[in-house]
């Protein structure tokens, strides 16, 4: 990189486009240049919001000015939107998945490699700072050799039956997040995979042919455990805890909550519940991911979760579906 | 029960042995009449602290004034030791496991259900105070309907290997516990069982075909999920959570700490590690199931952990074991 | 001491005494062998229950087989009895007050140093395995220099009249306590007391001239402060913590729970309220002073709460009395 | 207010000051104006980074399209800034305190009055997430009637001798926090206040005729108790903890911490240490203090924190110090 800002094209200006267009207008480090939305209305007033441009796809990938391209699009989008920027020769950052079909990643992987851009792929839960200090324990050694990961990752409640049908299912949509925190704190790789899953929420998610309770085993190589466990509704909000086990002792990392407000009266001690969802919980990771991604940009440091994580967590994640279906385990 | 002291026989003068005969001194309703141990030195000293008599198991269970045995003596024993209270009429408190042969366990029910005795089982952990809350919560419909059980459950340290040779191994002697309690909070049977296994503690175990590292994963008809996870090794301590995920809300029982000190200091604050071990979790729990067990005697109360909890156990025991050694789940 | 156990004459068969007698009656180096009460009844049934006898005050004390005499009869009755005692040659196990007026308590404490007996007073929180640890902490250097002691100590519920009447007050009931804790934990002698008292929880109170909610701020010579607050009713129950600030550090002891259970549902997160008062908070505490006055009989240790102790905590409570009837501090 | 952004010209581009600009710039209902410093460059460069000028001070408050000052300079130059805003008009945000002594802040009060602008001072704890929760509950009744208040307040570390010199001393400059927190919470206002303070952490602010530790005893006319206590070093980092007791119940808010990881090994259990310092702790009542005050400028609310607040803690601080002074109860 020259001196100056970075200069990112963000496709996406829904829900997590604004997350990360405010994030950008915060780093020192970056600027907004153009906003590519199909909805142009809200493209328009995400970019006159942060001095950008409202553009469409090929005005914006063509701005030899642009250094780097931000996808948070809808997720059939982005398989192609990935290619078109590497050829363009832009940095990308791509938020999960790649795609939802294994062989559509790969090919995508392929273009990116050619490309030789730096591709980063939005795992956001890496940048969590609890679940941040929880590898750093692990990594540093203050647990002494892992021996188990057990995740609990649960929703506040059901999304849109209109979204399950898209999502590629529990399994591709929300346990590949927790797949890729077991690959990350496992030490290594999973070569086993049995899940079981029920219906147990509400049985209209079988009309997607999907499910909405699920547990998953993992084993690697060397015998290292991870137990998963997936709801899609915990009336209480967002349930994401994170415990590892090794030889020297535990670490885990628990709910964040609104406040430490403490209310003791004639029936106990009430205290607050979880923060309610992804965009609250992790409100910090979206914006210390956007900084590495520019350190990425900026410095060639390597992508904490390049195309190869996400092509990983979506293998397990289509391996715990087959495992479900075959009611068997699968290596990987 | 006519009326005054419930007049016990106890068999085993070691280390759980003493704590049964405490319990037996303190509690307004019993009193300890005979200890037989194959060790007389043993069994004299407990007897004479307690004011009972050191006796020969014949003229113990011959003694008409004796109403109940309370057998805590070594597993070998215990299923020749019920048949014998059983055909003398008394009242049997039996400490798990019955046998580690699931055939010998039906037998010995038999034998039991013939004799029309009282016969607890000693699961104890139904019994802590923290457990027992939790399923009063749950069963008391706090959480809704039931979706999923988490049960982590780890020894502070790997026993010798003499006692592993003889302990049945891992998921007959430590899971045995973890699928009791699993069976008492799922709400409905388990008909499937996953299970994967590892020696990471220590190589030696394998010299008694057994490991030291296992998760185990649940479903029952109804599609209610459990997983528990198990090591022979957390070295800060016996590590005994249980978690119930429901419809309507979660609810678990966390460890139990000697002290509530926080030293906070440059490094962050510091508290204690759980309670050592069983011995020391479970003190309340020993005392309240001879509670349990004398209303079972007295006013006829069906025991919370009879015969069939123990043949139950095992046979999810036997299933967690076949399930390693086929790589495959098991149905029960 | 010569061999054998420690022959103790309890003095009380109340509420207090059942719980002394059920630690002598566990403790292996001791046995209960008088008791004495008023209420003859009450006497015999404990006796009877440990195998003591249900003696006269004079035969009892007359007894030269009995070692050590335990005062837990009511607070008008201590101060002659341990003079009665000390005259006998028994070691002394008293509970607090020695006596409500600080002169008579001199005349006492004078007695028994011409007796030379060891004398014990039961500030049972010494006791308590989380203030014990805490203290530990503190002394042994964790926190650094201590600077602040904060002391938040409340009972669940206001006693009956009649028992406000005889209590000596709050500062001399309750505050007694703390004020020992104080003492113990700044490590220099307090010099000035100032204290502020309010009727807030019932008006009735003031018929017994006395208040139910008061704050007392300590300073030692050395400049160490300390803080403690008291009310007569927090309906959550029996509020015990205390707090330690140093030059390296804080080091706080929180309230018990009867269980670790956690449901948490829409509403939060709900864990258990503190045990409810102290008979159950200091069952420990009453098992373990015991144990240590069975050091100072049979090893000659030096009694922790000895009649110093006594005489330094009353001599506080005054002062705090006369600074909310003068509303200025007082020096000690 | 008419339409449009709230218009800001903002003195002070220190660290404060930089804070203020960053919550202006993120506010959807504000826009930065102008930035006045005597450090031209640091003002220069505030202003670049948020589309604003660095003016002299004559010019910005002469600009007719400026709504609102905020005043983030040095403590010595409030009092002369909030009366030249009120006079031209100005809405007024003014960081705490509006100056040290009591009757310089009657007069600017005098004038802020007969300008009839709105004024907010910048008492940010009560913007704090934890302590609003707690003021809420508080004030809904959940703990009925308020009997006492306890505020634990400590700072990570002695400021420089050459700031404590001109801060006002630790009851003027930190304690005055607190105070505040105490009026807000008590629910009637302290009539009387005794003092306790000592020098512990380092003997040079004995230079500044400072204290470096107090303790502080308020009364309401109805008997509301309240303590407060303060050091100026915390190893551990900033520790600011409100408890709040009542006739139906307890409400507290605790420290929070960076992340929620816990590492347990051999040793006990270790989590994080507070926030380090106000701006981490407080990040989020700077921002919501900022929406507050921009609810009084555009809708008329009354500030939560006007001038009255701004006073009455200041008196309260003097009567703090006066009783360190005169060893006795000040009444207020």
């Amino acid at each position: 990189m020259g001196e100056g800002l970075v200069k990112i094209c963000q496709f996406g200006a829904g829900r997590i486009g604004k997350i990360h267009a405010a994030n950008v207008a915060l780093n020192p480090r970056a600027v907004l240049a153009h906003v590519v939305d199909v909805d142009e209305a809200a493209a328009g007033e995400l970019a006159a919001k942060h001095g950008a441009r409202a553009s469409e796809p090929e005005a914006a990938l063509g701005d030899g000015a642009v250094d780097a391209v931000l996808i948070a699009s809808s997720t059939d989008t982005h398989a192609e939107l990935v290619e078109a920027a590497a050829r363009a020769g832009k940095a990308i950052f791509c938020e999960k998945p790649i795609d939802l079909d294994l062989r559509r990643v790969n090919e995508v992987l392929d273009v990116v490699e050619k490309a030789g851009v730096p591709f980063f792929v939005g795992f956001n839960r890496r940048f969590d700072p609890s679940f941040r200090a929880l590898h750093e324990a692990v990594a540093g050694g203050r647990i002494g050799k892992v021996e188990l990961v057990a995740i609990t990752s649960r929703d506040p409640g059901l999304p849109p039956l209109d979204y399950i049908r898209v999502s590629g299912g529990l399994f591709r949509d929300m346990m590949i997040h927790d797949l890729d925190m077991a690959r990350w704190l496992m030490g290594s790789e999973p070569v086993k995979v049995y899940a079981a899953a029920s219906i147990l929420v509400d049985k209209i998610v079988a009309e997607a042919d999907d499910v909405d309770s699920a547990v998953v085993t993992l084993k690697s190589e060397s015998g290292v455990l991870c137990q998963i466990n997936n709801s899609r509704r915990a009336v209480y909000g967002y349930d994401q805890r994170i415990e590892v086990f090794g030889s020297a002792g535990m670490a885990r990392a628990e709910n964040v909550t609104p406040t430490t407000l403490e209310v003791m009266d004639k029936d106990g001690a009430l205290t607050d519940k979880p923060l309610h969802f992804f965009l609250e919980r992790y409100a910090d990771a979206y914006r210390l991911e956007l900084d590495h991604f520019l350190d990425c940009v900026i410095d060639g440091a390597a992508p904490l979760t390049g195309g190869e994580e996400g092509r990983r967590a979506l293998e397990l994640a289509d391996a715990a579906l087959e495992s479900v279906k075959t009611g068997k385990p699968v290596k990987v």
